[in-house]
């Protein structure tokens, strides 16, 4: 049932990553026209990620590696400028953010509802398929989400990453009123302690060896920050919680370091999230998991996220616009990924906008 | 991302209801080439469904009217004779049976593997849609499962009755060794305490009124089986349960008498599945539900059951052959309605077969 | 395993409840002394909760009948004055409230972690059993929890009521940035929106036919009301959730009308929590439940909830002090009752204070 | 809430570990009276299990140290002779088998449903815990089971092993008709085979590289086992699921060389439980775990499982009787222990029996 896509293309101006190391803003042959069950959008604002980055650093992220120009940037928001057959949820005017992922959605892992495990999923700048560093894209309108009209672009385009963490605070499970521990204040870690904290936990507590990162995560009301390079996390949650031990426990470093002792800061019954990848197999001391029963989750991407993403962006729940480090104008993309290549502590997210103005 | 079905048809036999009480054998226009993403399926065996009787004799189930005529049948087996393109998991030859509702995979239920309450459903014999009893069919690949060399086409026209048990069983959440109830004897009831039973029930009660009806379930192991004209059921599960309580109690009856006392057989803390459907709102006595902080499932047809459920038949977990009362040839097919209409009490499952020999 | 409890007495000044409609300050039997495990606390603030009223003006609930005098309230905060032996967590000077539902350990529901639906459990100001409005109380240690210093004895009294708001939201199992509807905007109706928005709905719709009581509940962000008797509650949750509905609905009217119609406004797949209390059995309309596959929950007092509901009270998640309406000095607690039997619609929670200072 | 236990003591004949590798068969002061809550009962079968035999061969297991003599001994069955104050579900002459853990059911894990993780727990057997090799023993009411008369001491003797396989196929949330992997086919993975199978599975798959262990294993319908000194159990399970993977991976072995790939044979979106126990910490290739979104669980004892452990042998849908490798006289024990120290490839358990007759 997976979509015969059949688009015409036309070159049209972009980010192409060259080749590691080498960024160009030239024309590059996109499809024009939407299919049936697609939108066009004219793209506003694209955050850049981690991986876009490492792409550009690296040419290759593991088994993906980079062997043709590809344009970069999966973190977007825009407008719908043209609608395919048979949507009926999206109109022209809309203004949306994007699912990077489109899996094959007759595949087993579809079916049941984990669509970002199938292994046929087809992910924006993702070698060889061309992300969204341009100023129209083509998606499947059911990975297309509507934006209430107090969700600015630049939200939108967060909802992205943010997802990451609503996927984790939505495997672990939160009972109302938990204590979390969220291990790491890096990008992903302050997405999940935000998604904890309006999941339904009563307090998140972030930990981080560098205390300059503290300062975003600090801001927030019911985020406590530890600085772990100073203080014991485990004696600091043990005061919290009666020796007892957080209800949950999010592992957002990837640091082999922290999975020696992570289990010593959550409680009988409790839930490990491993957010962070390490990149080489990590010593887990398993009896010590046992001794608690621990429940561990893994995540990846996320699925079925967007729309209670969105949710609380436009509530107010949720605010992710003090997370918007600096936005770069499309022209100046190639400044704008320097600069996250040489990401300051404080940096959360970099954002590159197409229009002059934002609404 | 709906399938643009656009099919060419041509006269084939089918048993047709033209309208209410009147059926025929006769040609009638039926899709030939399988789409992409479809398979041909030369159709070996179907059974007599409920539905289909009703039909039958009502012409109508609820808001779905037979305005025009329509071929019946929905629980069917066959074998693999066109494989359309892009289908890798199914080849020529292969035996398989049909899950007969076909969802739209984009839809928002269908992301969340929710797929049989998309209202979007288009399911075989649910006017105006034709069934399959004719020789051949067209089927999504990804709703057609292949069958393991013992499992006969008998059993794989079976999957379909058997998957709402199986539904049933899966969302009652069984934990090992449960002690269920399953209140009603018919197909459904019959259906559902195999797969509890087989699901991890260490024993299921099964009661009824008829106690003609009972027989069927009392051949197998771990059912036992309730006169409950004749016994009070809620006295045999205390006494079983030393007056804690059945873990999970499936309504199958649908009989508005049931549900004044069903909090009575459940356990503190236990489910109670409502497969049946009454026709009117029914009386709840809630603050007895909630005195057991009782949880309730709902059960509408199934969803991801096929493959789990071919699972337990080709183990030998379970039997469904005992189940089979009577098979007709397709050219006697007006018969085995008729028969169906005037079910006698042991009847559980009618079937047509268009081939002579099975396997 | 069930302490046996061989208390010594002696008279004490409390608020009884001689008969129906009869209510005394005077002297009566309380025990002195804690056992092994038990604390004695002083007694600060006690709520006034629609049970005690319901007592108050007919002298029973249900089969619960005042056969002789007693001891009203069980909504209490208070300073730990003796410990007995064996306990460890809580100390001289402690502030602390109490669970007022006291189970047999040792029995089936209590070992499955479901004391609430032990049949044993013991529960203050249910007949024959004394409640707290008394000077001072005697109470299991481990029912006995500390409040953080940020916590008055005001909101330390409000746990109880709050707690089974908590228990329907965690029975809900909300996913972060679920919609959720709660019917009915009483005390319990604003408990459960409270417990819904902290425990991670991005927004709670509040409906009611009496607009007067949207008014406490208006205040919360994050809460909308909506004026049943005026708008249609169904099209306000679809021009939410484009039309899909909302994830969970909790149903605190106990009001047979409500159910007729409550389906129309839960998502596919969602989840109804039943905390009202309906009188009489009510007519459900099961086949709309099952055409979404609607779960339901029920609600019996709560179990495991009071470190949580604390926690979010702490951390100023979750701020309960806006409901208290109106506070009475012990000796006026007659008054107190009175207020309460004619209640405004605005009324929240009167409560009753033994010291004259808070904190 | 914790029972006071002052129990009067008097020499009893029992299997006395005086220290490592020396035992005894001699006098020791063993309690004679139940409490209230508690029952005394004759032993009549004990099973040898592997921590009893590492305690006479090691003198500890890892913290716990056998510094003065101790009783050995913790599966167990046998008949109630005297029954304490207040023990209402229990009465003499019923057989029985005893939970040998006895938690503070007043801790903040046990108020959970948890009790197996609370750091309290009282074990028999473990030191300084007298076990019970000895004729009488003493235990609290809510951990003795009644035996249905069809299930014999040696059985009732090995509810204690199997329900760590029943908490591993409960942890696992196994759906109807999923197929499972055992890894190792030791006593652990045996039991946890036959209670996953019994528990719902379709078909479990064991898999071991020493070839003798799996006879026993084989012996039952349902279960494969694979010889993983010879083929490739991913291969196996590729074969079976259509390159899909288990639903369930039942890790028994605790050897390090099987985390390495034991994602392979997973699903996507799929479980392992960690049953057996490493000792070391082991390397986990988490970002494969992470590819397909894989739940860990772990297991430490069991809660709340003996009830639904004895319906399934009750029920016949769990056969131990198998298992029982040998049996001796209690005046044996010692040969018994010593067998077991040399245990051959096919011993499951060895068991020691008080009584001449069973039943």
């Amino acid at each position: 049932m997976k979509l015969d896509k059949i688009h015409q293309s036309q070159p049209s101006i972009a980010l192409v990553l060259e080749k590691q190391n080498v960024l160009a803003i030239r024309d590059i042959d996109m499809p024009t026209q939407p299919a049936a069950g697609e939108v066009k959008i004219a793209v506003d604002t694209v955050g850049v990620c981690g991986s876009d980055v490492h792409y550009y650093t690296h040419g290759r992220i593991g088994p993906f590696v980079v062997n043709e120009p590809m344009v970069l940037g999966h973190e977007a928001a825009g407008t719908v400028t043209a609608v395919g057959e048979g949507v009926t949820h999206l109109k022209l005017g809309d203004r949306v953010c994007m699912e990077p992922g489109i899996p094959d959605m007759s595949s087993r892992a579809s079916k049941l509802g984990l669509y970002n495990v199938d292994p046929a999923v087809v992910f924006w700048a993702t070698p060889p398929v061309h992300g969204c560093l341009t100023p129209n894209v083509i998606h499947p309108a059911a990975f297309t989400y509507k934006l209430p009209d107090n969700v600015t672009f630049a939200e939108g385009a967060m909802v992205e990453p943010f997802a990451i963490g609503m996927q984790s605070a939505t495997k672990a499970k939160i009972q109302p009123g938990d204590i979390a521990l969220v291990m790491g204040a890096g990008p992903i870690g302050v997405m999940t302690a935000l998604a904890a904290l309006a999941g339904g936990c009563a307090e998140v507590f972030v930990c981080d060896i560098v205390a300059d990162k503290l300062g975003v995560a600090e801001q927030y009301d019911g985020i406590t920050t530890i600085d772990s390079s100073k203080v014991s996390v485990t004696d600091v949650i043990n005061a919290k919680t009666e020796n007892w031990g957080a209800d949950i426990v999010f592992e957002c470093t990837g640091a082999p370091a922290v999975f020696k002792t992570i289990t010593q800061s959550v409680r009988p019954g409790g839930c490990i999230v491993f957010v962070g990848m390490p990149v080489d197999p990590v010593p887990v001391d398993l009896v010590s998991m046992q001794a608690k029963e621990v429940r561990m989750e893994t995540v990846f991407r996320y699925a079925n996220i967007y729309d209670r993403a969105i949710n609380l962006i436009a509530s107010g729940k949720v605010d992710l616009k003090p997370l918007v480090s600096e936005t770069f104008a499309f022209e100046d993309s190639i400044d704008a990924f320097d600069r996250a290549v040489e990401a300051r502590p404080t940096d959360v997210k970099i954002q590159i906008k197409f229009s002059g103005s934002d609404q």
